[in-house]
C-alpha cells in the first residue's frame, strides 16, 4: 500500500522522474515504524527526529501533511511495517539543490505479523560508519554503506553486521542500535560514535534502563549484546560464538518499550 | 535527453517505481563524463571503473549494452555532459537485495559549452569522507555526504568544499580530486585516504605528471591546489586567501589530459 504526497496510489502508479534527487544523489530522509491496531507506534518521536534531520539538510516538507498521511495509511492495518520517505524533489544536474523544489512524500505499508524476537547471528562488518558526517546520525536515503554491511553478513550466513566507526569503536548494526550488558548494566554508545539516535534506544535511555557509554570491540565480544529498532523491538545477538543474553537479562527492557508504545499512542 | 535501458525516452517518460532500491536506499552507481564531437571522452576508462565497482556491489548490468547506450546517446551532441547511472532495481522491504533483480540503466545528456576553467573558491567542509567504506572509492548513488559538503560551501559563498577523512587528511573536494603543488611536484592523495580514483587523476598519474602521496591539512594551506574531474578538466582553487596556481604551473597537466582524451577516443 502506497501513499504519495497524501494520496493513496496503486502499487505501479507511484512513479518518480529521472530528475528526482532522491534517485540520483540519495537526497532524502526516511523513518521506519511499526503499526499496531491501526496506530503508528511512537509516531510523534519519529516525526520529531525526521524534522530535526530535515532542518539540518534544508528539507522543508509540510510535516502536518506527512503526519496526516502516515495516520491515514496506518488506519487500515492491524499489524504492519510503515516507511515514511521524504525526497528532496527534482533538480537540474549538479550537487546543489535548486532554490525552490517540490519535496515528495512516500508512505508505504508492508504486511507484518506480531514481532518475533529471535536470536540473530552477527559478524563485524568491514564497512565502517562515518562518524565524521552528520548523516551518520540521520536516516538518510544514502544508505548503501548499510546495504553492503548487510550483504557482508549474508555472505557469511549471518543475519546482521555490527559496524565499527573509523576509530574501530562499535557503533550499531546495519539496521539497529546496539546494547551491551556490562557490569554497570545495559549500555549503548553515544551518537557521536556515528550512529542513529534510534527511537527504541531513546525510550530505553529516557526510562533509565540503558545508559550511554563508549564501548570497545573487546566489550562486545565478552558481554551479551542486543539489537533494537522500531520494527523488531529488542533481539539478542550472537557474535562468533560469544555469550548470548537470556530473555530474563532483558525482560525489563522489553517491558519498558511495550509500556512506552502503549502510553504514547 | 534521456535513454532508459537502451531506449530514447522523452523527459517526463523516464519513470522509476517506488520500489526502486536506487530511490529507497541509494543503491546504484554512476559515472559522469564529457562529450566532444559526439564522442564520450575516455569512455572505456569510465566503464572499466564502473565495472569494478559493480562487481564489488554484486551489480551485474549488461555492460556492452551500457556502452552501446552511452555511444548512441552521445552521438547527437557536439559538446555536452553525460551521466550514466546503473540502479540495482526494485526489491521488497529490507536491506538485502533480492536474488534476482532487473537493473535499470539511465543515460542522461545535459547541454554544455566548452570547458571554462576558472579560479574556484573553496572551504574545508565539516562533513568528512568515510575512508572506512569501499563506497568512498566508488561513484555510488548514496551521494548525500557530497551534497551537504557542497551546501556548506554555498552557505559561505564558495564554489566547492575540500573534504577531509576521519583522520583529518585532505581527500578530495565534493565533486573532484585534489592536486597539491609541493616541492616534489604535483601530488594527490592515494585512494586509501577515502577518495574516488578519478579518471583525470588516473591519466595524470599514468603519464607521470602527478604522483600519489598522503598530504596534511597544512600542505593545502601553504601550497597552490587544483581540482580535477572529467567534466571540468583541471581548475585552480583558492582556499581562504591561500596561494593560487598560475596557468603556467599546471599547463603541462592540462596538455597531458587533452592529449589523452584525443588519443583514447
Amino acid at each position: 500500500m502506497l501513499w504519495l504526497d497524501g494520496n493513496r496510489v496503486e502499487d505501479g502508479a507511484a512513479l518518480f522522474p529521472a530528475q528526482e534527487r532522491g534517485l540520483l544523489l540519495g537526497d532524502g530522509l526516511f523513518e521506519t515504524l511499526r503499526i499496531e491496531r491501526g496506530q503508528p507506534l511512537l509516531l510523534k518521536r519519529h516525526l520529531q527526529r525526521m524534522e530535526g534531520a530535515a532542518a539540518a539538510l534544508g528539507l522543508k516538507p509540510d510535516f502536518s501533511a506527512v503526519e496526516d498521511s502516515a495516520r491515514k495509511a496506518a488506519s487500515d492495518s492491524e499489524t504492519a511495517s510503515m516507511r515514511i520517505t521524504v525526497f528532496r524533489g527534482s533538480g537540474p544536474r549538479g550537487l546543489l539543490p535548486p532554490k525552490t523544489v517540490d519535496h515528495r512524500t512516500l508512505v508505504s505499508i508492508s504486511p507484518s505479523g506480531p514481532r518475533q524476537p529471535a536470536l540473530r547471528t552477527v559478524i563485524i562488518a568491514e564497512t565502517r560508519r562515518n562518524e565524521g558526517s552528520p548523516l551518520s546520525r540521520m536516516k538518510c536515503v544514502s544508505y548503501a554503506d548499510q546495504v553492503i554491511a548487510r550483504m557482508e553478513a549474508d555472505a557469511l550466513g549471518c543475519d546482521d553486521a555490527i559496524m565499527l566507526n573509523n576509530k574501530g569503536e562499535p557503533a550499531s548494526t546495519s539496521c539497529a542500535n546496539l546494547l551491551v550488558k556490562t557490569e554497570a548494566g545495559w549500555v549503548t554508545p553515544p551518537v557521536e560514535v556515528g550512529l542513529l539516535p534510534g527511537i527504541v534506544r531513546e525510550v530505553l535511555i529516557e526510562k533509565g534502563v540503558v545508559v550511554e557509554a563508549r564501548i570497545g570491540l573487546e566489550a562486545i565480544r565478552i558481554h551479551p549484546i542486543l539489537r533494537t529498532n522500531s520494527l523488531i523491538g529488542i533481539e539478542p545477538l550472537e557474535l562468533e560464538g560469544g555469550p548470548v543474553a537470556e530473555p530474563r537479562d532483558y525482560a525489563a527492557l522489553t517491558e519498558t518499550l511495550i509500556a512506552a508504545e502503549r502510553d504514547e499512542a
